[in-house]
């Protein structure tokens, strides 16, 4: 050991270090010291030079990060990517039906494994998950070492694993117990929809949310219809719907919210929700486009979602940030809005803001969790580097990621996954995935 | 060599062939037989079977499709990529000065070398570029073994290479001579846009073409200021416009064509010209959509166009194919259309429709050139394989790519360039991409 020097477990040097922090401070030759699970400083190289490690990331030619934040997902949904795209009606026709007959806690647990595996090798760190045999999902993510929210879906009919909302309630606290306290699985509440549940339902969920101390995701204000329908049975939009039932407060992220007006958005903001918008999903969907940067405007804070691989289709928070950009220009008409350095907030800090996070993650800040993606600027559509946030928006694609660091830990290393067998992972997912064509060919 | 095999230069064996054909037939552990430059046979196992050749690619798991075409670039402006993105006016009080400045044809040979090595590894196997100093782009192409349309511009002001218009055209008709007969390197005429030249500059072109028998490339219809200002100078639309001054024609490519009304459509239609559709620039730039649809339904050659680096940012076709989907389902509101298997098309056959070379290349069918991409279906994200179009189009990235192959030869094998070295491709462009910045600064 170097005489002087101070001791951590692990130092990034000599890259191109875009922080996120409050002053969005971008660090030539920077460098990023994790000790344990935290980040301990972030500096020059002069900073990087005063400390030693066990294990050293030279991150010349590379951008170091704040891992990305995907904060809406359907993990285990990869095994049906690439089924019901360009269909119409597919959520109650065919998404619902193929669930039923196939969701077993064994698919949801490969599925999830090749997702978060998508989603390591795409530098995302965090990721918020509802779906059924959720805790198989929490499984995963410890099993890869992937932070997570996951959220078991309550919805108002008898789901694979849950008879009842009642009884996915019951599950959500049996795992929130089953998990109390663990450093990366955070255990939430998932009420499916204002539309698929009762009011009765999503006023209990609000109340066991508050007595349990857990976090809430919802799919809000998605589609026209939704709108209408709220409309027609309550006089009201989505979000004063669900505020009425209890649920509009600073526990919750709502998917999409599309269909919002500027009263629904000052609401949004008064309550202390956050908002995951999903671009990808929305736009192959023909739905819409939320109005994101306009919440953005108002203080709610945005993050990026993929939603599930039947709608993204892939996981990956690169895509998100290239598709939003491209997607709010359009719709404005004005190719200064949604620019590259917005779109990485949206896809790190604001996202890690929207799960209610950014305490802990989202950003390269001392005291936070050591949660880093380092990113090569070497391959050939990376180059030149005029512009570090252009790179990443409009250039860079998952694949670009060389390295991810998730609670201290290197998770992939030049795209190798120490510690698991990535292709014990493929070998079982191909066997699931194989049998789902058979079942879709029979709905 | 077995007894009664046929001998060929290269087959290309057990993949998933989708080979754009007429009947968009799609091979399970298909063939595809390769002699000289040209497609022999593309058949099944058995077909392949009764071939031998030097060079035999396994593709068993991967995709094997046509090489994809980019309609639309300006392939040395790698060395701009990331400068002046979500900066308003930007052509006139940005590009136009810098490129003033800069552009040499040193640059020009290595952005193009750059941006060729870039579609390559996409799997691009042809594109359309419009540009200065544009002998350079034909002769990196050629060192690269790219097929290209390459087009000097013709544009009312002094360019970094010609000091008139009919500077440019006659450096056209030089070019034209040099390669003529090249295999792989086309020469066009590239007048820049109906309001950067005057009427008379754009019927000599159109005289030029006919005479010297070149295709012609323009920027149309790209802006609502064009649209006005045309409409005020000639009282026509921009597509009328160019009917008027003799450039639409079956020659002709035309960029962009977001204002086009149901007239101008009819017009285009009739005249055979086709149509290169550039969804991210367009976006990007917030200009708007192309009724890209509309005019496929109409039986317009549609392709897909990545414009220049400092509009796309990418050069690669999968990029455009999946927001070109997206794009339009959401203008349309509607997941029905500009289905996967469309898109596929419009990156493909109908690119290379657009580009008036259909006869020769976007598809896998015996007597076509040999331009292929083959396209690994292993990674993470490609997985499950339940759609092959809905992979290519909603999951692939080009880095995806394993193997391209152009007239007959193997330019890129397991990602790597036989032949060139693409260490000293970045080295030349890093050296000339470091000095932009200082004059961009400067501006």
């Amino acid at each position: 050991m170097t005489e002087g020097a101070i001791r951590a477990d692990l130092i990034i040097r000599n890259g191109l270090v875009v922080t996120m922090d409050r002053d969005r401070r971008v660090i030539e030759g920077g460098a990023v010291v994790v000790t344990g699970a935290e980040i301990t400083a972030v500096g020059d190289q002069a900073l990087g030079e005063r400390y030693e490690a066990v294990t050293v990331i030279d991150a010349a030619g590379d951008i170091v990060m704040p891992g990305m934040v995907n904060t809406h997902c359907h993990a285990a949904m990869t095994v049906f990517r690439g089924l019901g795209d360009d269909i119409p009606d597919r959520l109650e026709r065919y998404i619902f039906p193929l669930e039923a007959k196939a969701v077993t806690a064994e698919l949801v647990y490969w599925g999830a494994m090749l997702a978060i595996l998508e989603m390591i090798e795409a530098g995302v760190t965090t990721f918020a998950d509802m779906y059924f045999f959720e805790e198989m999902v929490g499984k995963a993510a410890r099993d890869l070492g992937m932070r997570a929210v996951v959220g078991e879906t309550v919805i108002g009919f008898a789901a694979p694993d849950c008879a009842t909302p009642e009884d996915a309630v019951a599950r959500t606290l049996a795992m929130a117990r089953d998990w109390g306290g663990d450093d990366l699985v955070q255990v939430g509440l998932a009420p499916h929809a204002p539309y698929s549940l009762a009011a009765d339902t999503l006023r209990r969920v609000a109340d066991v949310a508050r007595e349990a101390d857990l976090p809430v995701q919802i799919h809000l204000a998605e589609t026209q219809k939704e709108w209408d329908d709220m409309q027609a049975a309550h006089g009201r939009s989505p979000v004063a719907y669900l505020a009425s039932v209890g649920l509009l407060n600073d526990r919750l992220t709502a998917a999409h919210c599309l269909f919002a007006d500027e009263d629904d958005m000052a609401q949004l903001r008064d309550s202390g929700a956050g908002v995951s918008h999903n671009p990808g999903s929305n736009a192959k969907a023909g739905k819409g486009v939320a109005p994101a940067l306009r919440m953005r405007a108002l203080g709610i804070p945005v993050g990026l979602g993929t939603d599930g691989a039947m709608s993204g289709n892939t996981l990956d928070i690169f895509s998100q940030m290239s598709l939003a950009s491209k997607i709010h220009k359009l719709e404005q008409r004005d190719r200064r809005v949604a620019t590259a350095a917005d779109m990485v907030a949206m896809g790190t800090i604001d996202g890690a803001a929207s799960l209610h996070m950014a305490a802990s993650v989202g950003s390269l800040e001392a005291g936070k969790r050591a949660d880093i993606a380092v990113v090569s600027t070497k391959s050939t559509h990376m180059r030149p580097l005029h512009d570090v946030y252009s790179a990443l928006v409009y250039a860079a694609w998952a694949g670009d990621v060389r390295h991810t660091v998730i609670n201290g830990r290197v998770v992939m290393r030049d795209r190798k996954i120490p510690g698991y067998s990535r292709d014990k992972i493929y070998r079982e997912f191909d066997r699931i995935a194989g049998g789902i064509k058979g079942i879709a060919a029979s709905l």
